[in-house]
């Protein structure tokens, strides 16, 4: 008889949005007269930019005609389009990253949970508390947990760096030794970001160790305030110790459309091997490339009108943050996030836990959030809010919290 | 200091086209003025078919405006796919398989390679010999491999099923108890098929030990003869025992597009845990669905006129593998696949080895096929011929074996 993955078994109940959906549903089945505003999920909500729209359909005419039909893409990606990323979010920046140090992929998602494969089970693994759930289950499903303590909420064998108001949401180094760190900045789900000096301590303290940081920069194109670094190759020493996460989802709305890549410096060897060879041998053994027209539609992200347009999308979305966060400010909130990033994560009002507020909102004004205890033990007592939504909607829900909500 | 998988570092070399590719550039380099005729990779090279472009477009059009944009698609693929996959794949060839049993993904080879990852480390997997290298490498790479006998070119926990001219290209159940089986047919690389009776013999072995079998069925599209199952749940019992991959790159071109999908019948369990539910978290937790507009391409891949066009695209690749079949058996070349299948596998002349017949051919007359023994040991003196050329280069091909090879 053959055995299971006992790993997959551990894992925790389902996922977080799944149990903020199932609660949705059946509030909305039982009250099917009331309009429900979503700012739970980070889903984005304006189309694709005209531009990509464009270059979607050029590649789809392509792939029409024998002349230009393409078939299995290279596994690492189109040159055109890692060159295109290499100059503008590299070398514009001044870090030297190099068009063969991008690994395209499907998206953010799927290689922030496949990163950790290319390592032993036997490493010690550090995350963010409260953090992006995808970290610590696909550790989990690896083996490298251990148990789940319930009454902390925590797992035995992975290392939680808090995040809190005191720290300002930047973890410390841990005291005890650790292998592979995750970091998010800006940060999901606080909102909050880490300056370059900041940053600059967990690239020395991984180079001393010989630890590496997974760097998931999924956010950066929302960073508008000087000295917050848009990546991590802007620290000295990070080619050695740093793998770098990006997607096409939030800057560009590709999250239907599923784009993203991962950088692994060519001077990144732990136990005298490579990195990016071994993420080169499993993109080539277990992935088939993304497709040809969506890597059309990347390069367009690129272009000098795609630019423009998604500086525009951004700048929606930014609207909406600082339009919740200064209003949830007047009203009395504890309000964090939303300067740099598409998330505004505030402090639940009268103690109530992260549960209960989500619950007391859903049921009063109809307005759906996440409760910051999905993330981890220290969101507990928080609650995020995304900036996804239209302009109308978030200003409708701010409207509802204060004259239904506070009142 | 953090440790590398080390089961990673015994995967052996570079994958076999990365190794053909190297020998073809090197030869091109050296010979700019021949023209190479390319027989050996798999790819597909006519266009998409015009319903396939429509339904493009139309989706690509939908994600330009606000009212019907498409962000996150649901983990498990989009219901208008799943249920006409049940419908035409399944339900009009009398198989039970539900909508809520398929699962769409970006391509059969992702999924090949990652299925392995919800069964245990410590199980027994068994492989077709030769086999599509795809499947050894992910076990390698999970730990499930041993080490690798270079006298024999075989890994020393991986169970071997010679497919041999005596037993037609079908594997024999294994006298040792294996718990994970790979079978592919229409096979690649053999292009040799299993009737529906012995593949019972193979369900029925699953049922009564406990084993799972993973059928690759990514060539049925290319059957033409009775009595050749489609879908390995033609069989009686195999809703308990089997999990079955599809791809939509053979039938519809799509290598380039990346669609695929893999069946788990909410029957099938082990340790008294459904599959289905451990490959829905994987879904959930490392993946994050395929692209809406790939995935309203793959339903029109099911609407009356894509029918009638890929099933011509089909025909014109048989019209290939046929006439190379029946031309090489002229030319006195022993040949076996070609019949129900993209892929012609040949017997090497005057007792070469594979990799001697594929330089030969190479320089002699510059075509290029693939050297039988990369698939595995039991490929050794054959070589493989694909059928995914123009006819044009078909023919061509053949007049120069005739006459520049062969004399």
């Amino acid at each position: 008889m053959i055995k299971v993955n006992d790993d997959y078994l551990k894992l925790r109940g389902s996922y977080l949005f799944s149990d903020i959906a199932r609660r949705v549903k059946e509030y909305s089945e039982a009250n099917a007269d009331k309009k429900i505003i979503r700012l739970g999920i980070g889903d984005v909500t304006l189309p694709l930019a005209p531009s990509i729209i464009c270059s979607l359909h050029d590649a789809v005419d392509e792939m029409g005609k024998k002349e230009t039909f393409k078939g299995y893409a290279p596994d690492l990606g189109y040159e055109f389009l890692r060159s295109k990323i290499a100059e503008n979010d590299y070398m514009m920046r001044g870090c030297d990253i190099k068009a063969d140090e991008i690994f395209v992929s499907d998206g953010a998602k799927s290689d922030s949970g496949n990163i950790q494969e290319i390592f032993s089970k036997d490493i010690v693994v550090a995350v963010c508390d409260p953090v992006y759930p995808v970290y610590v289950d696909t550790n989990v499903m690896a083996g490298r947990a251990g148990s789940f303590d319930e009454s902390i909420g925590q797992w035995s064998d992975i290392v939680y760096m808090p995040c809190t108001k005191e720290n300002k949401f930047v973890p410390e180094i841990p005291e005890k030794d650790v292998d592979l760190i995750y970091l998010c900045f800006p940060n999901n789900p606080t909102g909050e970001v880490i300056t370059k000096d900041q940053l600059q301590v967990w690239v020395d303290y991984a180079n001393k160790t010989g630890a590496v940081i997974i760097y998931d920069a999924a956010y950066e194109s929302y960073i508008c305030e000087d000295n917050i670094p848009h990546s991590i190759y802007e620290c000295e020493g990070a080619r050695t110790c740093a793998i770098e996460l990006h997607s096409f989802s939030k800057n560009a709305g590709f999250t239907g459309l599923r784009l993203g890549y991962t950088v692994i410096p060519k001077d990144l060897e732990r136990d005298g091997v490579k990195l990016h060879s071994l993420w080169a041998r499993r993109h080539g053994t277990k992935y088939n490339g993304a497709p040809y027209i969506v890597q059309k539609a990347g390069e367009a992200v690129y272009s000098e009108l795609g630019k423009q347009e998604v500086k525009q999308q951004v700048a929606y979305y930014m609207k909406n943050a600082q339009y919740m966060s200064s209003h949830l400010k007047d009203m009395g909130f504890n309000v964090f996030g939303g300067v740099n990033s598409p998330y505004v994560w505030l402090e639940t009002p009268d103690g109530l836990t992260s549960w209960e507020f989500f619950d007391s909102l859903l049921n009063k004004v109809q307005i759906v959030g996440t409760p910051g205890v999905g993330f981890g033990p220290h969101g507990e007592g928080f609650f995020r809010l995304t900036a996804f939504g239209s302009f109308e909607n978030t200003v409708e829900a701010m409207e509802r919290i204060k004259n239904d909500y506070c009142k």
